[in-house]
């Protein structure tokens, strides 16, 4: 784990000094956890959760909205339609989910970037969905697509992050009906890494798996996963027909779907932690047997993302105790399952990458690492309830996920780990700064942030008494003066373009 | 858990209207963890370290400096003793933490704030031993006996606070052989919490001893134990004769002292966590084994003071995934030998409450309490390595305390909480805010934060965008405006001070 598939770049001296610079082009493997995850729940207690789900499903059935196609294909499974309602007899959705694999390998189009998806493995994602984004200069404001190729620069720079997300912000500067294919264009030409489609029509959903072909060769993507796309449910238990046409043309095409309800607990779902574990494992049995139904082995993952409330304000609060243990406990079901698990990220309220912020941050991404999770989406970037994108949170937390990898390797424990020699050769009331075993192991015996400063403080204060947030704006700064694209083959992004072009003359500006 | 044990203060409109304020006087419950410990390591790591921890005692041994009382002691137990070097043959140390007991209780002069310590307990103390704190107005400054006093206070109405610590930061401008006994009248007079002794020399011992005397009564205080207190070893495996002296003092008295490393991993220990997790076996079982044979049966306290370090500049680091691993190893190795366990904190290197400050503090929190801690000494207000005690992290860390209560109770699977009636009630599309399970349950569905902010991004910029710190220094402000000293009976009030008084008469200053 850890083992970093390094990127080097042409010759030359400047690209030489600029590889020795601050900058690191390398990205870490995804996570192969060597420790245990944290089981919370006790098999009573799942047994107890899964026979409910099973009730739920069966007798109070979930909604399949506008979707007469879906609703055959429940009949046929053996479920019982009435209007929208579908009430599954106990144990078909689960079932039906026996199809889906464990794990999956989503390739990008540079194969040292490819990641696996499931068992003991964690792939880090960055923020999906924001409209706003947030800089220390600027402040908030509405996203542009600017900011977007940035946030997608910032990631593919990233050492720690494995996967280059989806909607990193929404650019909200261009046509509602087009802007899918110039967050694709970047994904797929600023980054070399694994990407997300499209979702928020079926038409898009075709033109991000058409776009594939393109980068990926046709042949490829018919039998590889190129794409994980995330498919929200409408909780409590309620299945769109946006995002099941989105899901339906995803599973035809052997592409991946996350299939995740998006709960704030008390409002969405019961105001206890076991409810509301049962009602995500309802919609999520029902959601993964759906995409079963569409294509069997069609590569899907187990969503949650849940947090809670604040019963003052209706506001939803995040890196709670509460979404830790639904985290904690959604994993265990999804195990359960056989199914890879998407949960956890960089989740806070606050409105500014402060203290609150990193608190929040740093409770949701200890408990994804221990939870199990398999994909985390929103690993960094997240900030104000997922309203903002946050360049400065971005560097910030990415950094952090260094710490998860380190953690994830557990503790060795050959020979020299073991470090007897050092001990001896130190003794009682001596120092290890200068021992053999020390000058050995120090480079990789620690984790050290590359955002953090660990400088004393006169050191610090002559520079400037810088708080993290200033770091990290120079930071970011620093990341983007030094990014270089990735090549890619020219007739490949002449083919791109030419595609987009088309695509967006076909059809009028919609900005609704 | 989480019962709180209410302080209701005298009668009078004021002092009601003082209730309903924001202000609560509150103490939790220590908390009685209902959820797992994390367990990093396998039996067959546990038992290399445990093995090697032997081979050390016994083929390399520790260093017992200047006591040759001790050095008398473990003869007569069977080391073998060498000048100063004592190796212990294999198991006699450990045979010798047989009669450490595996739990006990330490005493508040309040009873309803009596801690238990051990078993799946933990309970949570401020920072201890800063030279120097940091608030927003003033900066940083060298310490004083009333940033002491305002501590004392800050920790006394702290819900989530079972302990008022000991040397909340040093009161530099009180002559050295005289502030323990200024601390000590603090934690007794300003908080009804648990207390820690002096250690800084066997006199100021027995001065904590007598003290407590007088607060307790002597024939209490010779039958319980009323004190907790922390006794450093001098890693790597140094036993010097001020600590030791302490312990004696303690030990004798039946007082209880946490017997911990301080190690900064690569410069006190080997730079592996197996290594460093070896090392701290050794010296604890060894420091135990000396307290009961001192006195069978004194209360121990298993500690690991242990974290990693900045290779490139010899700063010690926190909140690092090492020192995560140490934590949580060290946790396993104390349970295997039956002790409460005290390690973790609020720890952070940076030089303000700012992100990296609550990145760090929360991933060694989060770590704590999974580790199995039984007492977490710096659970707030700790910065800059320990250099500081700072007031907004006072109050920001101890809010998150409360974050660690709740994920301590574990999740109840009870009728109620299995909210099926909510959710059938609710059914597919519906929400349920207003649902009877959610009017039932809301008030303590969720934890929430007293400090940070939920209000929506108008709101908080119309009250003047601040983050964290700014909320914290407001809450400092409050809290100490409003707080109420809790009664005491005057005729021990008055015996404290005489002791006091002709204590410091005694002796000339010493500020060394």
């Amino acid at each position: 784990m850890a083992e970093a598939a390094t990127r080097r770049r042409g010759g030359g001296g400047a690209s030489r000094r600029a590889e020795r610079s601050a900058v690191s082009f390398e990205t870490a493997r995804y996570i192969q956890r060597n420790i245990p995850n944290f089981e919370i729940l006790n098999d009573e207690a799942l047994e107890i959760i899964e026979a409910n789900a099973e009730t739920v499903l069966a007798e109070i059935g979930v909604n399949i909205v506008n979707n007469p196609t879906a609703l055959d294909l429940w009949r046929e499974a053996g479920a019982d339609v009435n209007g929208e309602r579908v009430r599954i007899p106990r144990g078909l959705a689960r079932k039906l989910c026996e199809t889906a694999p464990q794990t999956f390998t989503q390739h990008a189009r540079n194969p040292a970037r490819t990641v696996e998806i499931g068992g003991r493995n964690l792939v880090l994602a960055p923020v999906y969905g924001p409209p706003f984004v947030h800089d220390a200069e600027a402040g908030r404001r509405y996203a542009t697509m600017a900011d977007f190729e940035k946030f997608v620069k910032l990631g593919y720079m990233s050492k720690w992050l494995h996967h280059s997300g989806g909607t990193v912000c929404e650019p909200t500067d261009i046509p509602v009906n087009k802007r899918h294919l110039d967050m694709l264009m970047a994904h797929m030409t600023l980054s070399d890494k694994p990407f997300m489609g499209s979702v928020t029509e079926p038409s898009r959903a075709e033109d991000s798996v058409e776009m594939c072909e393109i980068l990926f060769g046709k042949e490829f993507v018919q039998d590889n996963t190129v794409m994980t796309s995330l498919v929200n449910i409408n909780s409590p238990m309620t299945f769109d027909d946006v995002m099941m046409g989105a899901l339906e043309v995803y599973a035809k095409n052997n592409q991946a779907c996350i299939i995740s309800p998006f709960i704030v607990g008390g409002a969405m779902a019961p105001v206890s932690v076991a409810g509301t574990l049962t009602q995500v494992l309802a919609e999520v049995t029902a959601g993964i047997a759906y995409s079963q139904l569409i294509r069997p082995g069609a590569p899907v993952i187990f969503g949650a993302f849940v947090t809670s409330i604040d019963m003052n304000s209706g506001a939803p609060t995040f890196g709670t105790p509460e979404a830790s243990q639904i985290t904690y406990g959604a994993g265990q079901l999804a195990r359960r399952l056989g199914l890879p698990y998407r949960s956890a990220g960089a989740f806070t309220g606050s409105k500014l990458p402060d203290a609150q912020a990193a608190y929040e941050t740093a409770n949701s991404l200890n408990m994804g690492l221990l939870s199990g999770v398999n994909f985390m989406l929103h690993a960094c970037g997240w900030l104000e309830g997922g309203l903002v994108s946050s360049f400065e949170k971005f560097v910030m937390d990415a950094d952090q996920l260094g710490a998860l990898h380190k953690l994830a390797e557990g503790i060795p424990v050959d020979s020299d780990a073991q470090a007897m020699d050092a001990i001896a050769e130190v003794g009682p009331g001596g120092h290890y700064l200068g021992c053999a075993h020390t000058q050995a192991n120090f480079k990789s015996a620690f984790w050290r942030s590359e955002v953090f400063d660990y400088k004393p403080y006169e050191t610090w204060s002559e520079e400037g008494a810088r708080d993290t947030m200033a770091l990290a704006t120079e930071r970011v700064r620093r990341q983007l003066e030094t990014y270089q694209q990735p090549a890619l083959d020219p007739a490949i992004q002449d083919a791109l373009t030419e595609y987009v072009t088309k695509k967006k003359a076909s059809m009028p500006d919609a900005f609704m």
